[in-house]
């Protein structure tokens, strides 16, 4: 048995609650696996008054987080705070004092990882993050390690368990956006703000994480292409259903010709059909596709102290192998700061659901369908309907379903539609994502 | 640049053919990522006149496995033969030799794995195999990794592409048994003779390997009870379907109470609305239940030689990491040789599916439900039906849906329903697995 990993827990809400319980709970497990036995020396918070559903020596607590980060007697730092300071310095102070770093942090990853990285690499630490993209999923892992040696083409799922539990409340049990909302509220889900949740900032984060790693780009959180899911209504997804859709918050990220990565974060009509249907609730659910290994699809809580906790403890596991040598070798992917690919909102996608309002009478769709035609858009389908919940019954709903087009020509439709004067201006364009 | 890492490839069949395709495919980006390179320097096979889809330097080529093995310029053999012997007795020479070996070969591990593993330990070199379960799924590493920190509870899945292609066809285009198969042997999926997929016998090998790393036991091939597809008609598969459930190929192992391990594969009635419904064609899904992740679940395709080649390289990219410092400590989880649990064919399920054909006039039906109750085996549901493709037109068909129900009873009510002159001897139990 060697010496412990003496551990310092920055953040000690509901996620670093989850690890101390997780450590406590599965102690015995822990100990039999672990070569050096993982320690919990100090814990960083805030607010030490809140009441937690852990109980801690009170010896160990202290609201002084940069005291822990210094803290000669801690080898290793869990960052579980969030958002990007002080978390981001934080972490950097860890770093630069020789510590290794486990943390959660989407935002700070996504918005300074690649520095963040480079400097771990020079101070001969780790930086470790399966926690930050898909709760319990393994997929940082399995793309770093299992599936390092594929040429990934595409990822591809619902990185967000909060809009996907909206959107499901919305298609399932028929409620509006504002009641599902709600509910997801109520439940814990969503925060009383929930604009990182639905606006897609949450996913771009970890979206970014994936595609830097999967690419070997340095790709960040402001290059993805990000439309929210708080304009969809609950027409538009009886629309879907009659087509046999599904309305998801689906990221993406490919390589669309060498060099160039398409990434964005939407809400995307998906057939029932396709594996992304079946993930429902507060499940996240990604996809990832590349050379030799195909088409490959995990599954899992994306969120939610104790998954998360799953994440954090495996890394400080493998820490705990890794730290018995510092001079061990760095990684497979790493994100080299500054390598930075052309990057669009570019998705290969079946084709567009392009869904508008109008007043304008019986010549309006024909009039829809011209500004398509002249801009070189397919059409495969157009549907009108009157408008739900319009009082004066003359507003209507019309959706276009596009073939493939280019994402060029779409946002030209969309722009000539914004200037026609008897189209409302919240025209929504979701995808139809290609499932091969 | 490290020293090149000096690969003897043995057995260069369609799988191993796939390995050395993606080694040549993805050359610069495994040169880029593995500190030491991979160069692959010698392949045996018993067989060098095969036509096969990639070409070698006909230097590199022996049908000597064995000055394979034992070669001193040969750092890493991969052992890609398939079946316990030779390879078990070639992987044990390489092994003793000091040389790391990587394997997808189930049969071999799930039979010797834990003598080799040891033998591994014992000569500081390592055994990986990721490949030897759920093809390009990344799920060994997973387990050993990623959620090494967690209590496994059960690992639930469909692990024989196979019996899913062939169920699927029986399922979705009305195929009988035999069709099925020999379409599936048309196209490549199943072998001239077909036992070990149909009859569970890979599947096995592959549940024993998962549920040994996941629970810390010894469990061998021969600790799993196993019921094999080759006894399913297409009229079970109707009655599924009009009762909401498709018919899957299920491996399962879980821990049933401390120290015991109920351990199958058997076909099971499977709600279409769950998870493991969506796997589909040759693909392969895999549940994961444990604290604290909750539930995870990797889909992915089980075979082939890309996605067989994705985890074998990915394996040997891990070798290039450690193999740098031959003192690296030993992985998270091994398989204690000789620590056995209990092991049963019991499973944490919500009935029992029993199916029974009799020519026994009316009362058949009520005799049938008469032994149930003697064994306190609770019924949900009976349905009688004329069998399909009896001509006589007095044999019919009975399907119990039982409510939750000891595994020992059930073995009751099978041995008794056996010995009844007037039911045919075939009866068949499918589980109907537990989704939480």
């Amino acid at each position: 048995m060697g010496d412990p990993l003496r551990l310092g827990l920055i953040g000690f809400g509901n996620v670093g609650s989850g690890v101390v319980k997780a450590l406590e709970e599965n102690r015995e497990l822990l100990a039999a696996r672990c070569p050096r036995p993982l320690e919990l020396r100090r814990i960083a918070d805030i607010d030490l008054e809140r009441r937690r559903p852990v109980t801690v020596d009170p010896k160990l607590l202290t609201t002084d987080a940069e005291s822990v980060v210094r803290d000669p007697e801690i080898d290793v730092i869990i960052e579980l705070i969030g958002g990007i300071e002080p978390a981001r310095t934080l972490v950097e102070t860890a770093l630069a004092e020789g510590k290794s770093v486990v943390t959660a942090n989407k935002a700070m990853l996504a918005s300074h990882g690649p520095e963040l990285l480079a400097l771990a690499a020079e101070k001969g630490v780790r930086l470790l993050f399966e926690a930050a993209v898909g709760g319990g999923i393994p997929v940082v892992r399995a793309l770093c390690e299992s599936l390092a040696a594929n040429k990934i083409e595409r990822i591809q799922g619902i990185l967000n368990g909060t809009s996907n539990y909206i959107l499901s409340q919305m298609i399932y049990e028929e409620m509006s956006y504002e009641e599902a909302l709600a509910e997801a509220q109520t439940l814990g889900y969503a925060e009383p703000d929930p604009t990182a949740d639905v606006e897609g900032i949450d996913a771009a984060n970890k979206i970014a994480i994936l595609a830097s790693l999967a690419f070997g780009f340095d790709i960040r959180y402001s290059d993805v292409y990000r439309v929210g899911i708080s304009k969809l209504t609950r027409q538009d997804h009886k629309i879907a259903a009659t087509e046999q859709y599904v309305i998801k918050p689906l990221a993406t990220a490919e390589i669309t010709e060498p060099g160039a990565v398409g990434i964005s974060v939407q809400p995307a009509v998906v057939s029932i059909s396709s594996p992304l249907a079946t993930v429902g609730d507060v499940m996240n659910g990604i996809i990832i596709e590349g050379f030799p290994v195909g088409v490959v699809f995990l599954v899992g809580p994306g969120a939610g102290p104790e998954p998360t906790a799953s994440a954090v403890l495996g890394d400080l596991m493998a820490l705990s192998l890794l730290e018995s040598d510092r001079a061990a070798p760095r990684p497979f992917l790493e994100i080299p700061v500054g390598k930075r690919p052309r990057i669009t909102a570019e998705c290969d996608c079946d084709g567009y659901w392009i869904r508008v309002f109008h007043r304008g009478g019986p010549d309006a769709l024909a009039e829809i369908v011209c500004v398509l035609t002249e801009e070189h858009v397919p059409i495969l389908k157009c549907i009108e309907e009157e408008r739900e919940g319009d009082e004066s019954g003359v507003s209507r709903v019309v959706v276009v379903l596009t073939d493939t087009a280019l994402w060029e020509d779409i946002r030209c439709v969309v722009r000539r539609l914004g200037e026609a004067e008897w189209l409302e201006p919240d025209t929504s364009v979701l995808v139809m994502p290609r499932f091969d």
